[in-house]
């Protein structure tokens, strides 16, 4: 195809072109997909979620400016979340990394949900493996993680970094929820704020108290707005990136995201079957009348349907 | 099942034996739902759904003494949040609901998050299932709306109430989210803090734009710490219901939720099939492999192993 060409040719335009239609779930985007794939694999992929207000944006603005010292040519997606709750209110949060803007080297992309949490996760991979085909050394996702679906998406990433503000008293609970399992890194960010010294502790006790791995998160305060703390994550950054390299880790972890990402397309190739076998069709009727007559439960139901249609001969 | 006899009879231990097993997925829990559900469709179920810090808890606790008054049999199925970042803070909430703890006609029972989230929203139902079955004229789904599996939940119910407390100066941004297409019902919280009265204005203007239902959602002001609006809700709730039986509006809602829940069994079903089929596998393997070595990409991976597969003859 003529825009995989170009993308790969270094075209941002067609970098754009690719991004929606594969955001839009276009017919075209499996193909896309499917030609830039064997080009993928040379970013690396940095993840980083917390609650709306740590402060996200503006630590990877700060991060952008360090990375691109060493010149490495970034692609960003900010995935807005899924919440209809916080909806609206972090797009203007985003608008502190348009600074950027003007480098050609760094590409922004915002990502909103629109409907299906499988249909942000799919798209989001697949305008990572755009941006990694595009020559993008690092790729940084951002979610705003109010959600298992957001820590969902933040585990398609090689470091995945919790952004948190100094805790209140109720540091003990954050604890319980098992948070800790997420993240490679931890941030205190805003950590002019009261208490940051004792969330460092707080946290540092969860992470040696919930820690099997042989990588051990470390813990970086920092403070965008006086850009403290920025250099000292991004070397950070590195080590869990050398870590990762040595043994072999990065290929394992990799080849664990693919499987999963092949179990998960077979899912929503099933389902699609399965709606466009079944949907409107007399027998599928006369069983949902059956259920509102209480005559079989939606279960039993549900086994009873799939023995009797063909499942099989994919597209 | 003996257990199913007594639950049947009100044995409230049977229930509450029965409700853990259907949280826990339990082997038999398939069974007890299947002789269970001719007994259904008799409760009214109240879905109230919000951000945290709402006060949802509190409104259900006076909402409770209400229905009460009339003699009505309540269930409450209070969900945990999904959220790892807010995960533990929620049950402290929950307390004071307990005030009814030794009301035998109130029957509480908190539901926290394992792993999926299509097991939480499984289990809700089932449980909704069994309170119904047990005889409760009212059964109450608190989720803490934090994310789209939240409003998923909530949407389980007949009447859904979105709580809000007076908002800030993002009310129109919170609008934006497509918020107001959720609830039957809008009630502002704490409605003594200031602002109420614009946000109340604020969320008639949404409502009477974006609505193009048959029914109008209410706005309520209460404030729960003196009981104010508690029962105007009631009246509200009573007015939806009455809405929603005429025209036999609920038979259909009904009769659409018991089809998304088959087509959810459905995937359900199809996802284990494939997992037991594939995993470990050596063709998985290889594919897996050749996606590593750039060789396919995961997308037509996972067709060529759908091909491959018999997914006919499912239990």
């Amino acid at each position: 195809m003529d825009i995989v060409k170009d993308l790969l040719k270094g075209d941002r335009k067609a970098l754009a072109r690719a991004i929606s239609m594969v955001d839009n779930e276009d017919l075209q985007s499996k193909e896309i997909i499917k030609e830039i794939f064997p080009y993928t694999g040379k970013a690396f992929i940095i993840g980083i979620t917390g609650p709306p207000g740590s402060g996200k944006s503006s630590l990877i603005n700060r991060l952008v400016y360090v990375m691109r010292k060493e010149d490495l040519k970034i692609g960003i997606i900010a995935v807005d979340p899924t919440s209809p709750f916080t909806g609206g209110s972090i797009l203007g949060d985003r608008i502190r990394m348009q600074e950027h803007n003007s480098d050609k080297n760094v590409f922004i992309r915002s990502m909103s949900t629109r409907g299906s949490l499988g249909g942000i996760s799919n798209a989001t991979r697949g305008v990572v493996h755009l941006l990694d085909a595009f020559g993008k050394d690092i790729v940084i996702i951002e979610t705003v993680g109010v959600g298992q679906s957001e820590v969902d998406i933040a585990k398609n990433a090689d470091t995945t970094i919790l952004v948190l503000t100094p805790l209140s008293g109720d540091s003990v609970q954050v604890l319980k929820a098992g948070i800790m399992e997420i993240p490679d890194i931890v941030v205190i960010n805003k950590a002019d704020l009261p208490g940051a010294g004792i969330s460092q502790t707080d946290i540092n006790i969860m992470l040696d108290f919930k820690n099997k791995r042989t990588w051990r998160p470390p813990v970086v305060q920092t403070i965008t707005l006086n850009d403290v703390g920025t250099q000292k994550l991004w070397e950070e950054i590195k080590k869990h990136r050398r870590f990762l390299e040595k043994d072999d880790y990065l290929a394992k972890l990799r080849a664990e995201r693919h499987q999963k990402d092949v179990l998960l397309f077979m899912e929503n190739i099933i389902k699609t079957k399965i709606w466009n076998t079944i949907m409107g069709t007399a027998m599928f009727e006369e069983m949902i009348t059956k259920i509102n007559n209480k005559e079989i439960d939606p279960l039993s139901a549900a086994q009873e349907i799939l023995n009797s249609i063909d499942l099989t001969n994919h597209e």
